[in-house]
Order: C-alpha cells, then structure tokens, then sequence
C-alpha cells in the first residue's frame, strides 16, 4: 500500500497579540470566565419575537425585556417592577421570554407558569406545578403542560392536573421521561400533538435492566445512590411509546412488535394528528425501520422505509414535516455517506434527495418565506466551518446564505424570511447580524465584538491540516505562547478527545479551544489537538472506520500529530504530556500503554478502561456485543497494557459519574496494582462525569500542575 | 504549669551489624519475607501434646508430625502418607494437630473434620460440614461442632445436623456470629458448657443499623455489597444471648433486661453448666453490671458486681474459673488504674486482688501444676516486656517466671508445669526454651537462632525515653542506616499509630519494626517511630486521657518525638515525612494539618478523618456520641484544617474498607477540592482496611516514592 507522507499545510496563523498585552491570565479566569467577561461580547438574550422584523433583548442587568428592530432602534418592552407589580411575585431579574406572539409571552417563576400580556402588563396564571415536577414540557398554543413526578407522567390544563399513568414508585418502569439513555437523538420523553389533543411518551421498563451503586458522602452515613446501567450485551431497558387522549382519559400504547430491547427513536407526530411516526432501531443498531403507527388505537400502518448497513445505522433527527405540504416530510440520514436531507411522501414515496456532496446537514432550521425552500445549517466541505444553506425543494439547488467563512449559530425568524446569524472564526471574536433567507444579504449588523482577551499575554492559536495513513485530511490546532521564539524548544500538551459526535477544531473564536490551553502556553508549552478519524462533521465513512475496534484508528492518526510535532525544530520531544477526558481519557490512557515511550506523562480523567463496562446503547453501535467481538474488546482493553507503562499516569474520575462508571478506572488501577506498577489517581468526590462548577479550578490545577511536575 | 523539659535516655543500642553485611535488603523482600526467610529461625508449628513433657513440631517440609522431649530427642509420629492411605485423603502436607490426649488430634481436611488416634494410626469422620459452613467452634471432649451457615446457626454432633436458629434470610438478625463489632473482646458467636451439654450463642438484630454500600467491581457490572455499619451516636444492633439445649432441642433466651442497645459482653460458663455469666456494658460504655442468668430457663440471677468510671470501663476478658475450686473465678479490670487480677466467689464476694502495681496483666495462662498458683503474662513496668508471671492465690505473693528481658510468648502445658517460651529482645532474635513454673528454672533449650539478617546491610534500632509534657516517660525507636555518619544530616521518616490498644515498640526483636523502616533507613533516612499517651501497656490513665479529644494529647507527645528530632544535630529537620495508617492515618493527617510546617511529605493510609464516620463501639467509647461531644467532635475534624496544609499530603484508602468507610478519605477530600487545595489520593481497588498480600509491595513502594520524591 502507497504510504502518503504526512502534508503539513498551515491555514490560518491569527495572531491575537493586540496592543496592551500586559495581563497575565489566571487559571481561575480561563476556567470560570471563558464564557463570563473572557467571551466576547453579546446581547443577552437575543431572540425573534414572533412577529415581523422584532427582536427582543434583555437588559445587561436582565432588569428589563427590550425591543429591538432592524434599524437598532432600541425600546424598553418590560421592566422587572412592572412584572412584579403585575403578578404580586418577587422576581430578581426579569424572566427569559418564550414569545406566544408579539405581545405575550411564556415564562416561570419557580413552580408556577404564566402567560403574560405585554399590551393588558398582566399575566395569567396557567399552572403551578408540584415542587417535585420534572420534565416539563409545555405546550405554547394550548398552554397544556406535560411534567413527570416520581416515575409516573401528569399534565396540567388551565390549572386542573391528570396523573396520567399509574406506575407503582417499587416497580422498575419509568413514564414520560427520556429513554435509551439519551442516545439516537432522543432528550426528552413526552411529544404533544401539534394542537395537543393528543400526547405521546415514552415508558420503559427496567426491571432486567442491572443495578450499579454509588456512594452518596454527603450524608452520614453515606448512603446508596442506585442507578439503573445497562452495560454492553448485558440484558437492556425494553421501551414503549403511549399516547394519552385527554379528552378521553384514555391511553393507547403502540404495537411497536419485535425484539423487547429494540429502540423506538425520532418519534414524530403527522400534523393530522392521527398518525405517530417511530424509527425502530434494533438491538444490533444495524437496520432501522421507519414506522406508522395509528394515534388513534396504537394500531401498525406500514413501514415506510427501512435502512440497513453492514456496521451501523444512527437516526438521530425525526422527520420534519413541511408546514405548508403536511403530506410530505423531509427525513436526515448518511445513506450516501454525509447526513443528507431526503424528501417523502407519508405514503413512504422518496420524492427526491434534497442535499448531496461531501459536507454535512446538521439541523433543520425551517422554511423560508416563500415556502419553496427549507433553510438548514450544515458544514463546509472541510467540517470546520458551519453555514446556513437555502435548498429548493423543487429542484434541490443549494445557496450558502452565510459566506462568511466562520462558524454560524443560526435562529430563523417564525415566518422564515431572516436568520439570525451569530458567528465567529479565528480572526472574528463574534458578530451579530440579520441576513435575509433569499438573498444571503445582510440587513443589518447588530454587534461586532471587540477583541475580549486584547489586554492579555495570549499567544498564537494555529490550524494545521495533516494528513492520515489514507491521504484523508486531519484538523490539528497548536497553541503557542505569546512570547514564542521559534529557535527555542518547547515541551508539548497535547489534548485528545478522539471519540464521536465531537469535534475539538472548528473555525472560530480560538478555534474552539480552552482558555487554560492558553494559560498553560503561556506556561512556555505548546498545546496541541488533531481531530482523528472518527470525529464528526467529515462524513459518514471517515467516522465508521472506528467500527468494532475503537482506539485503533484514532490512534494511528494522533501518532500522526506526534509525528508531525517531533519533526518541528521548535518542539522538545522529550517532554510531550497528553491530557483527554471521557473518550479523551480513554484514548490518553490507550496511547500510553499501546505507544509507549512518547509521553512522559498523561493525564486521563473520567476514562473508558474496558468497552464492556460501558453502556449499551453507544457501546454496542461502536463495538457489537462483547460475545460478537471479543478480539475487539480485549484489544481496546487497557489493563491489558498495563505493563508498558512509561513514564507517569495519572487517572481522575468523579466519584459519582453515572456515564463512565468509576468501575472503568478502578479495575485498570487494579491492573497496575496486581502488576506492581505505580500509577496515580485522584477521585472528585461526587462529582459527576465531568467536574463542573468551582470545582473545576482545581481539576485544571490538578492536571497542569501534574504535567508541570512530571516534565520537569 | 512546670513544664519538664524532654529527657532523653538512650536504653539500647544494638548493633545488629554481623561479618558479612553486604546483601542489599530488597522492598518486595522486606515487606513480604519479614515472617519468612528473613525471620529468626524457628520450631514450626511446636505445641504442648496433651502428654508429660512431650512436645509436637512439623518436620520443615510439613510432611510428618515429630515428638520431641525436653531432652531434645526427636521421634517421629506420623507421615503424611500414613494419614493420607488411612483417611483415604489427598492432603499435600501433614494437618496441624488438635491435640484432645497424648495419643489422638483433631484436624481438618477441607470440610470433613476427624479424630486421628496415632496408636491404631487410623482416623474417624466426626462431622462433614457444608461448603459454606462458617465460624466453626469444635467442643474438644465431645466432638460437638457449632458452625453458621448464612444468618444461621447450626451443630453437627456424630454426623449428624441440627439447625438450632430459624431466621428468615431476608431479615436483619443474624445467629451465631459476633457482636459488636468483635470490640470487648468478642471474638466469636458460640460457647459451649464445659461438657457441651449445652450451646450458649449471639444474636443481633440489626434491622435498625444503617447499610452502608460498598462497590464489588471484580463482576459486571459492578455490584453493590452492602454492609451493616453501626456509626457513632447512630442507631445500633441490639444483642441476645440463646441457650441451646441439644437434648431437649429448645432454645432459650437469656433475660437481658435495660437499653436495646446495650453490650452484652464477655460471656462465661459457670463449671456447673446451670449458670452463664455475662457482663452487660451501656450504650455509653461508663457502666457495667457483671449479671449471673440461669441456663435452664434465661432468667436473671444476679448482678455480682459492678464497676462505673466517668470516662469509660472495657472489660474484655471473660470471668475465669478456677479449675480446682469451681465456685471461685478471677476477673481482670483495670479499676485501680491497671489491668489487674481479682478474685471472687461465685455469689460475687471479691475474696483478694490478686495482682497490683504500675504494670499490666495480658491474658491468663491457666494454673500451675500445684494449683495453689495462676500463671499469667503481663508487662514489666517499663511495658517494653512482656513477662510469665506466677501468682500464689492465697497470699497474692508475685514471682517472675521469664527474667530474661525481651518479649515471651508463652505457652503452658496443660498440667501446669511446663511453659514454652518463646522470646526475643533487642539483642536477642530468639529463643525458645522450656521453663518450671514452680521455679522459673529453665528445663531446656529448644532453640536459639541466630540474626536472620547478619547478610545484610541493616542499621541500627536504636529505643530512646523522651518525657511528655506532664513528665511521663514515652518509649521511642530510632533506625539508622548501616552507614550513619553523625556528623552528617539525614532526612526523617516518622512512622505513627498512636491510638489505644496497640504498641509500636517492644523490647523485642527489631523493637517490633517492620523491615520496610529498615529498607527505608538503608536509602539514607532515618526512620523514627513513638508510642504516645494513649497507646498499650502503660495502664488505664496513659490510655484515658485521650477520651473526648482524640488527637489532642496524641499529638502534643508525637511533637515531643518531633522536638527530640530537631534537637539531634544528624538530623535534616527541613526534610521531614510522616506516615501512619488507621488511627494512624488521622495521626498523621492531624500532624499535618494542625501543626503545619514539621513536615514535607505526609502519607495516611485508611485514615479516620471524622470521627462521627466511625464506628458507635470504638468511637462513643473514647469519644461519647456526638451530640453530647460536639466540641470534641469538631475539633478533631480533619476538614476544618484543610486550609493550613503545607507541604504535599497523599491519602490511601483500600476502596472495600469496612472499618475504616471510604468515606472518611472521600469527605475530606472533597473539602480540600472546594477549598481549592492540592492534595494526591490513592485508592487501592477491592481492598480492606488493610492492603494485604502481594499487593502490600506496590502499597510500600508507593508510599516510599512519594515520600522520596517529595523530600527531593
């Protein structure tokens, strides 16, 4: 096989160094201020009202609700007294409005939900929910809402509440909540119909699903905190979709038949109201069905389509209707290779591909104001950037409405006709603007945000592409200290995340990179990332080369990045740290162990250790079933390398992680133990899969002053 | 105050350097071999036979069973192939013999238990017990076998099984096994009558005791393993003690009227089998009532004495009967301020003290062979040695049977006349001889090995007497490498336990270090060790004065040890560790933490860090309950201090702790993580409270390094 040698292109060099760069980051600020007054500037708030050409902002100190139109013309909407006064409530702040329309919006105060009357300065009360309440989920037309106590579903109308499952709290079934661990798309467990007379949700049973233990510290005695974990090939959650009438009082469950464990995804309500789409996954996660369901007697219609491949199928967008056609819908899959928008009829007819290309749809934003097209954000054909796209339903011609190059967080105006777009890249800290849906043109620039870290030592923040073992093109970013001086040689952090559904490099403010990678150059390191094959927004292909050995190729690409920084001058490759969390954990502690000799000290925090101990759902797209791949499981499992270990590890899991259980870093100490190698660790008493908070000063303090030491 | 300047007396000095000290003292040896080819040599498994003067060792290879005489002669019993070919067994090696007569033993092969008789060289099949048969107590003259079986109770009598308890598994009452957590001296669940006519047994309740969830991750998934852990001034088991009767097959329960949670301790059998004895301790441990009940039918006799402190009372040594005089029994307390021998009749008339002065009585050994002495082991007043005493039961006259200083272990033939002893002191690695207990005179030598390490490059073990603030003389040990050069300074390693009921130092062999201290001194260090107030052997008022204040006076002593240090001109007083596991653990921690700046490096393994976590017996004995203590409770609370850490501290917790809960180390911790301190953990997976076995290498290493590099 023809080996390419790794092409180094630099693409963009951003040199931030402004004039009066004379602060010294604290790495209590790159931890906490990043996104406080580090960020650069916002307007807080920002959203379409639903009504033509208005925005609403909220006031620095959130004491007011303003109105702002195209012009900039600016007018005071709210203010926190007239909505206390109004409502007999003790509001500090003025509540985030979910405009019902231009003059009334949702909101809460604690447990109790209003609809407020910007014209009447009265609200009305629609609900006040039970403390305990989760899961809200409100309707905004009817202003029914749908929320969860215990493991049983209520919903509230105009103050009166239905319980409206009656699941014994002893029993191991879950209603209305989020099922299959939030995998496929799924984030919530209730759908209200379009005018919500009717409400769909999931219920699940977990009986046969395994109890996993944590330790609560907090009370004395510590205590059992019991969470259900459904580790890969172990027995599985098996869920059900109802569907609750509440003019009826009356529930029907769908006759979703087949495997008990399947996955019933992406549901979708027809807006007649009397069809339910369901996406049934199967176990194997490698053939999925599109059904129709009636909403009537939970009765199986048809299946309208089906998708298979030989490694895996991952539906993670439910069909989207089209407003003014409600027979057609538009259905989001990587059939071809990329995430692309497909068109069909209710009956299961595909009308026509609506996107195509090596780049990558990724979401659904609306229809435009004619009502020709439908407006998407998606990649650029490099995955760096993200754009707005106008695609014709008709005849599937695409316009990018953001050129712009950077990356576009996008908010389409109720009636479609203009975005929102709220974008960065390297050399752009923020700006705000509208931009019409049909032309691309911009309207009108609301912000344009000053350099926030001007007055700080910050060094150069660099893409880099590199190249596979394959010739596919890999992302790098290196951060540089601010006083850089290329005939000196610097040690090296490379952080790693490596795993799916993320990107670490995007073309934006920093290139997406941490404040403390910038406080730890300015340390005199330099800080390195490469997004390997497996991360999201390159195709379909470039992740699924992962499938049933995870760490393999993301490895040989990292071991690119460390090729690469060892042929520069100005790196010493004697002292190169690797750092990663969860997936990133996994893969510090797999290129410790499986390439020896290149780091001289790693940090893994929160690590997969063994695939077998992590969760079903992800686990087994990725990897099959332990018994299915067994070479799979035991070559990605690191306590089997324990004995390589050079140089120094330390190991960091909160305590109270329900995602990557600390099983996963506790058996691989054991390993080490039982084969006498030294090893570090360090526990964040309850905290969760990522350490978050005040906390999280610490952790970055841990780590760096670890690396610190370790490299002296 | 007058406040007495330290004294310092240097008692010994050995020099254990031989001719050929060139071997390096490995770790793995050291912390693995210390009771293997690196101890005194010795007579392995040498034991009385129940037969004049005559003795049982095990050939070296343990495949025959020898008899030796106080001359020395050596004859052989058994071969392992003369048992195997009778019993039809595969045993690898001879059984360790349970003598019953000069002529027959008791042993086991797995689950099947026999009677050998040597003449007929053939064996019996007195009981197969099930596999998961537990707490075994085999009643010697009839063959009468209590065993448990999950909360059960059962017996087996000439192959036969009976189960005496009827407790539903699924309740919180177990049958059968300790109590309280094996404090006062519990060690076991079942007594039998003195001709096992009758089976005296334990059973708590302990359906009111919290769980405490521990996590198994040798399965997958991880599995809880929930423990009952009775925390201090929490709610506790409650006690009862049943009387079997095998003939009628009926059980009765012993009257214990008072608290639910009272102790009901140290159980004995009255000789005539119609009484049994129990000492009945309060839930506040200040209390208790030494109670005679019938057992025939449970009720209570009498209370024949009591005894009430204003700190506390522990007994834990079982009323014992005078073999020749069964209406009489002696009772040790410690009520004049030493543990001490009283005699009593049977209807509670104290009839003598028997012993008395500033030194301690250990155990009773039984009776001489005149019957008119009790032969005993007790400290010197120095509580360094460990002695056989002689004590006419009349006059009360004292003699010393072992004068030899050092420390006895001591074994008396079962007419009385005879002791082994086996001793050891400073100079002295051991002995073992065999002795009169009329005249002390030593009948014979068994033994005398020579230095086990005279290869080896070890320094010297050096005791020292320092005095307390009050003036109290407080035994110290210095290590020194074998090259010590005084006019150069050493960095300090100071091991520390410091809490009640154990003893650091003796005057035996290596003054009881452990080799890892000696490996440790050969790196260059010295490695220093004191018994503060508080500890063994030094009576009730060196113990007591740490009650309500755990760690107070504990550490005013070990900061005399630190002062002596400094004052030593070899000493580098800017390198010192410190290091202690257990109470040790919140020694060193409490160093640390309340007199910052001593110390360097610190590392407490399994640490008590607040004393609300531990356990209600121990705890509330020496710190009352925490609502009637709070300012003693929160003084001792390692996580108000966290802020004045100096110095790098590592805490090391085996993660199945059942002693000491994890949550001791997790909680504080977790304080210095929301403090934003910097301090290293190390959990040692599916580990008790101590790390054991092989294992116990890497635990050394670690510690060792840490300190190493953090004294750097």
């Amino acid at each position: 096989m023809r080996r390419l040698f790794v092409v180094i292109a630099v693409l963009f060099i951003i040199c931030i160094n402004g004039i009066a760069q004379e602060k010294k980051l604290s790495l209590e600020d790159a931890v906490l201020r990043q996104r406080g007054f580090l960020a650069p500037k916002n307007l807080p708030g920002l959203q379409w009202m639903n009504e033509k050409e208005l925005l609403s902002i909220m006031s620095d100190d959130w004491t007011s609700i303003q109105k702002i139109d195209l012009k900039l013309n600016k007018s005071l909407l709210l203010t926190l007294e007239e909505i206390n006064n109004a409502l007999e409530t003790e509001m500090k702040s003025v509540p985030y409005p979910d405009w019902k329309n231009g003059s009334s919006f949702y909101f809460n105060f604690k447990n109790n939900y209003y609809l407020f009357n910007l014209n009447e300065k009265s609200g009305r009360l629609i609900s006040t929910l039970p403390e305990d309440a989760e899961n809200i989920d409100i309707h905004k037309v009817s202003g029914r809402i749908a929320y969860t106590r215990g493991k049983n579903l209520f919903m509230s109308d105009n103050l009166k509440h239905v319980k409206i499952s009656k699941i014994d709290e002893q029993t191991e079934v879950v209603c209305g909540q989020s099922i299959a661990r939030s995998e496929f798309g799924i984030t919530k467990g209730t759908f209200w119909s379009p005018s919500a007379n009717l409400l769909a949700f999931y219920q699940k049973n977990e009986s046969e699903v395994a109890n996993y233990p944590l330790l609560d510290i907090n009370v004395t005695p510590g205590q059992l905190n019991s969470i259900k974990y459904p580790m890969a090939g172990q027995k599985s959650e098996s869920a059900q979709v109802g569907i609750f009438n509440p003019k009826k009082g009356r529930t029907v469950y769908l006759k979703t038949e087949g495997e008990k464990d399947q996955y019933l995804t992406n549901l979708a309500w027809d807006p007649s109201e009397k069809f339910v789409y369901v996406v049934v996954v199967n176990r194997n996660q490698n053939h999925i069905r599109f059904n129709k369901y009636s909403a009537e007697d939970g009765s199986f219609v048809k299946t309208l389509f089906e998708e298979k491949h030989p490694k895996y199928v991952e539906p993670e967008h439910p069909a989207w209707f089209l407003p003014n056609n409600p027979e057609q819908f538009i259905w989001m899959s990587e059939r071809d290779g990329f995430m692309h928008l497909y068109m069909y009829r209710n009956d299961g007819t595909l009308l026509l591909q609506l996107s195509s290309g090596n780049w990558v749809v990724e979401s659904i934003l609306g229809m435009d104001a004619s009502g020709e097209n439908v407006i998407v954000s998606g990649t650029d054909s490099s995955g760096l950037d993200l754009h707005a796209y106008s695609i014709n339903l008709k005849t599937a011609a695409l316009k990018n409405l953001t050129v712009k190059p950077g990356y576009h967080n996008l908010s389409l105006h109720p009636d479609g006709s203009l975005l929102i777009d709220n974008y960065s890249n390297l050399s752009t800290p923020r700006v705000i603007r509208i931009i019409d849906t049909k032309s691309g043109e911009e309207k009108s620039e609301l912000l344009r945000s000053d350099n926030p870290l001007k007055e700080y030592k910050i060094g150069n923040v660099e893409l880099h592409q590199l190249k596979a073992d394959n010739g596919t093109t890999l992302h790098a970013r290196l951060i540089k200290p601010s006083d850089f001086d290329a005939s000196k040689k610097y040690p090296v952090l490379v952080y790693v995340y490596g795993g799916p559904h993320a990107q670490m490099i995007t073309n934006s403010w920093l290139a997406a990179s941490q404040l403390w990678m910038q406080y730890q150059a300015e340390k005199g390191y330099l800080v390195f990332t490469l997004d390997n094959r497996g991360s999201k927004s390159r195709g379909f292909e470039f992740e699924n080369v992962i499938h049933r050995q995870l760490g393999t190729v993301e490895m040989q690409d990292q071991l690119k990045g460390v090729e690469w920084l060892k042929s520069q001058t100005f790196v010493d490759s004697s002292k190169m740290a690797i750092h990663g969390w969860s997936f990133g954990g996994f893969m510090t502690i797999s290129m410790m162990l499986r390439n020896p000799g290149i780091f001289r000290a790693a940090v893994a925090g929160g690590p997969v250790t063994d695939w077998k101990y992590y969760e079903a759902m992800y686990g087994e797209r990725y990897m099959d079933r332990p018994d299915e791949n067994p070479k799979g499981y035991n070559n990605s499992r690191l306590a089997n390398y324990v004995k390589n270990l050079q140089g120094d590890l330390m190991i960091i899991h909160g305590t109270s992680d329900d995602v990557v259980l600390e099983q996963h870093s506790l058996s691989l100490v054991k390993a080490f133990v039982e084969n006498g190698i030294l090893v570090d660790y360090f526990p964040y008493p309850m905290h969760k899969h990522n350490v978050l908070g005040k906390d999280r000063v610490h952790l970055m303090r841990k780590i760096l002053t670890y690396i610190d030491d370790k490299l002296k």
